[in-house]
């Protein structure tokens, strides 16, 4: 199939197709017990994340169960940390653990071009970008990073599971020493997704997983701000890539992030009304989302409800089908194929 | 003063009250180190709330310093499922701990009625509504609980810190059951508010701090319905006094939740464009907020540009100045007289 032909870039283009495209966010995960089996083989995630063979087979396992019209790399927020050279580690049923950025020091020791150490990741996307078309040829092949004010985040803070508070308050504290940090990740990041777009990536997708700990004025500085950058640095360095943008709990801020960003897309969460943003957010920017995760764990006519009024909100509109946040592990799998079904109807 | 006299109710009922009427969600706190020296005569927070005499000790003390336009009566949003007899304490570092409920009989053993056990906090209120007009003539009291919806995620999951994804699940796997319980404490929650009124609370809140986990169905079936619901029984039973609802990370939704469920201001967390809400909010229901509780930590430059942009944007308009979510522990008490002293000048 022609790239172009692809419905999930067709979507993003601006075209209202219909059936919407459909993938998950965390589509790859413990939910699938054929995950769980790799998972098993690698008890280190950080290792999986840079095991090209694994991430990419990991990758494609929903897909081979439900046929999404994309795959997401398999992958984690943090590799950029990583790459960089912060000590990071995933402890059992804590989370991320990194060693915590506080001092001008230890951001000038950042290097930016060590996103280049992310190469097994890139070398996934590789991978993925020579089996899709023969495996899946309708689906895209979507990269992805973290915004800089999520992972400057987890960088501050040095885990997550809270709310951030070390983080934010050098945001508001140490403004210098916060936007030092943050420069260093824009250009990181856009390493970093230029560098997965050349190795095959046909769409990248910004998580800003935390962009609602913001206050407005923080927001325009920290996100959008940011995000428009890398955006616009990306449409010279891999100009044919759309790019989605996922400002988590922004309320009705993301309708500046989409005009002001140059996103080919905004990924609503799941508290979001989607007929409000099919109002608000410019017509030329498609949107994504946004079923609660929960609806899709209760399955039955209460997720069907949800999806009908998701739906019957964005027909007609640029739209792919997704979630509001993560698919979660206790997601039984013939639910999500339930949702399948009932998406490709349209 | 005459009590319609003061800015706090005068803000609440339409008026455009400059410089605006301002107290601090948890204003009475660990940032004190008056506040510190009562709680250590009370390891247990549950018998500080049910203390009439210490309760409303710490409740003054903020208004002692600052001289805010409204004292908030001490207590916690989780006395509701106390009163209704679920275990509940709460455990340092941890937070709250309740006997998870997950059934029908467990439901059905809820004793609307019990809310009357909660006669310590009604107390409480009593001595602060003969207290305040002594100590604080300008100032209001402003009685409160938890909203439905999020005393349910409690209830249910069994403790904070989390997702709720146990309340989330019920809601859409169990919708009868959920509505079972969200019906008792809705009726519970009428009487408990009732109560504070009676004792001379002045105004009420309703804190809703997880209505952002919710999709749009859910939030209008689990926030915006009850909330409607007890708006009207209140108005039955305490005509004359005003509720603040705060459905916190409720983005574009809270404009819905403003114009449908009767209240008289809506609290705006952290993130929200108070410009946006300035005309998306009917001009007839007060906003209150929203500064970020860590420009307060910050202080200095950061956190007067944070307090321009609120003001610049909510002039004109009735309005109460607030925090976006509640005074945090690390708050130097030198940045509250600070911005009291900003706020004075309108």
């Amino acid at each position: 199939m022609d790239a172009r032909s692809k419905p999930l870039l067709r979507a993003l283009s601006g075209e209202p197709v219909w059936p919407p495209p459909f993938w998950l966010m965390r589509q790859a995960g413990r939910y699938l017990p054929e995950y769980r089996r790799v998972r098993a083989e690698v008890p280190d995630f950080v290792a999986l994340c840079t095991d090209p063979a694994r991430a990419a087979e990991v990758t494609l396992q929903p897909l081979r169960r439900y046929g999404m019209d994309a795959a997401i790399l398999f992958s984690d927020i943090l590799m950029v940390p990583w790459a960089l050279k912060r000590d990071l580690r995933f402890a059992e049923g804590e989370g991320p653990l990194l060693a915590p950025l506080r001092t001008m020091a230890e951001v000038e020791a950042l290097d930016v071009g060590g996103v280049a150490a992310a190469a097994p990741v890139f070398e996934t996307v590789a991978r993925l970008a020579e089996a899709l078309p023969r495996e899946h040829p309708g689906a895209a092949l979507i990269g992805f990073a973290g915004g800089c004010w999520t992972v400057a985040c987890y960088m501050v803070e040095g885990r997550g599971g809270g709310e951030f508070a070390a983080a934010r308050r050098m945001a508001h504290a140490e403004p210098g020493l916060f936007a030092a940090l943050m420069e260093r990740l824009e250009q990181a990041t856009i390493r970093y997704l230029a560098a997965q777009a050349k190795a095959g990536a046909e769409a990248l997708m910004i998580f800003d997983s935390w962009a609602g700990l913001l206050s407005p004025q923080g927001f325009r500085r920290w996100v959008i701000g940011p995000t428009a950058r890398i955006r616009a640095a990306l449409k010279e360095l891999v100009p044919e890539v759309p790019v989605i943008g996922f400002p988590r709990l922004s309320g009705p801020l993301i309708a500046e992030y989409a005009r002001e960003t140059g996103v080919e897309a905004v990924a609503m969460d799941t508290g979001l009304d989607p007929a409000w943003a099919r109002d608000a957010v410019p017509p030329w920017v498609a949107l994504q989302g946004n079923l609660d995760p929960m609806a899709l764990v209760a399955g039955g006519e209460g997720m069907m409800r949800e999806v009908e009024a998701i739906l019957g909100a964005l027909r007609g509109r640029p739209f792919v089908f997704n979630l509001g946040h993560g698919v979660v592990p206790p997601t039984p799998p013939e639910h999500v194929a339930a949702l399948a079904a009932r998406l490709r109807q349209g």
